[in-house]
């Protein structure tokens, strides 16, 4: 009942920005097709680089989201 | 053919009661809508506080299955 | 205002009996002196041995509190 | 649009000769299901052994995809 | 004399807006009452979500500061 | 002389009921053979599944014992 | 031939803006006397402190380039 | 009885071919002396070389084994 | 009663000579206002350089107390 | 004068035949400018995947060399 | 024949006055019964105070040794 | 102008007396050639055996130095 079960999942944002821009386009994706989506934490950050520039910022997080029902 | 894959997924259960209790519990959850369910590891013990008790033991595992056809 | 501060603390809660009552121990001693307990999370579970029997269950905790005044 | 976003997935492939090949075997497995595998990391290897031989090479692997619309 | 000493506390700011100002927001609290803070590092970026979105993001960081008399 | 020095073993202890339960029996078993067990440190906690139910808690611990002179 | 070696530095980077500028600052300056910076990945973050705000992010990452000749 | 118990052992093999090989060889090794060797898992993988060549693979494994009587 | 509660404190010591001699400073300054103090564990060790000299070494600990009333 | 001092470098081969084959690769490689290379250690394991097949083995490695006058 | 195995234990040295004292003496008191001691690596430093005086430095290795026959 | 930038290096130092000394001489040896070495941190300490006694304590480390021009 009252004892909630969360699914975790792992992402990758990426974005030209920013890390918090990478991390909340990877959210915007998975709330399409997940509801719930209950909290995050980085796992890591990375990105490209062309012409000495970041290109990417690329930021892995885990998403958890509730799965009762 | 006799090579097994697995797949893991990460879950986090919760239990007013104990750690073992808040494992079994995701497991349960996990068991209604996946077969094969073959072991599972501890990746982090929580919980949440209220009045200065534990209310909930969150317990996130790694659980994995067989995915071979 | 509504960006809530917390500051954590680590204990090791003690037990001759389990896990679960040495975390329960560490939260009912920090309360006594610290209001709004939060959250807590496992950091190492160890233990000392006497005569072949888990005499204390040492477990180490990180305790989080809200501070904002 | 530009801005990829990956899905992780982790896997166990097994193999009775070496790491590389218990790692084919997993990816091979996920494309089955799965477009646009991209890239992968190593998380664990372990293995079972009978009569002091190695019998399956067990070795855990992030795969990551992209899941843009 | 001149070999300082210093002690590292554990806090967690919060911010609807970015990591760097959940990150100042914790140091400004911890400069009320603690003078000569000297450094800091991040241990830990999580957050919570509502409705697909990031609520706040949560920085765990250790903060040092003198304690010689 | 007074200068005491400890050996390690590492030890996985199974149960099926109960984390402390699989760590007392892994203990017990030690103590058939070896004298003065100081303490011990939990490494890893894993189990495998049977039919959606935990059937074997394994618990990998390091326990610590005195080998002077 | 068509099997890229890449070398790895690890260089940290300040600012006394957020952590993306600090990284910047890094590759800009690495990019002056190297070519083909490929990507990089955060290793740590930490800062110094200065009447309660943050003086400088010190931004701690590996960068890789090509070595192939 | 029926809840196994095991000992884990570490052990680094070496082979002038591949990681594989050198694994192989540490569990050869092992069985001589010790029956129901179960499972390994990887450590550390290192190596010496000489000429600009690997001379020899270093692999650190542990390897499980049952110790019920 | 009988079951002891102990609080870690994180401490940096400093010192021109050594490693040791900054884990007493650290543990000497302490010792100044806490009383009961039990165990230390090493955290970290680094250290400033002056014209290719090791000026300072600070290394990081861990201090446990009790705190039981 | 006899007590040799070591720099190390961090390289990433890639091979599309086996870990091995990019290890040998990146220290190959290294050779041709690097007199005295002494040992090696794996940092990581990676590739990436085309049509569901690994195209190239990523592994990271740490090389020491001697810099003695 | 020509490629070695190895065995590592490990050990905790404990000295009044060092690090480097509690790891002689932990390897001069396995050397007794082990011959071919070879390397050894730090895995800990923690010790036990009295009086706010560290008593005990205490250090745990792990020893490798050659078990070729 | 004035946002430093760092570059890290990674060297083993070897001793026959202790840590510092092969820190120390480490330091030492990369002061020959680069200027400006600010700060280190301790990696991994290690060491060889000859006759069950500490042959060499090597001590790797990793140096920064201000590369701004």
């Amino acid at each position: 009942m009252n004892d909630p079960i969360y699914k975790l999942i792992e992402l990758t944002g990426t974005s030209t920005t920013s890390i918090e821009d990478a991390v909340d386009k990877a959210i915007a994706r998975a709330h399409k097709t997940i509801q719930n989506l209950s909290w995050f934490q980085l796992v890591e950050t990375r990105g490209n680089i062309e012409d000495g520039k970041v290109r990417h910022w690329q930021v892995t997080i885990k998403v958890g989201f509730t799965v009762n029902e």
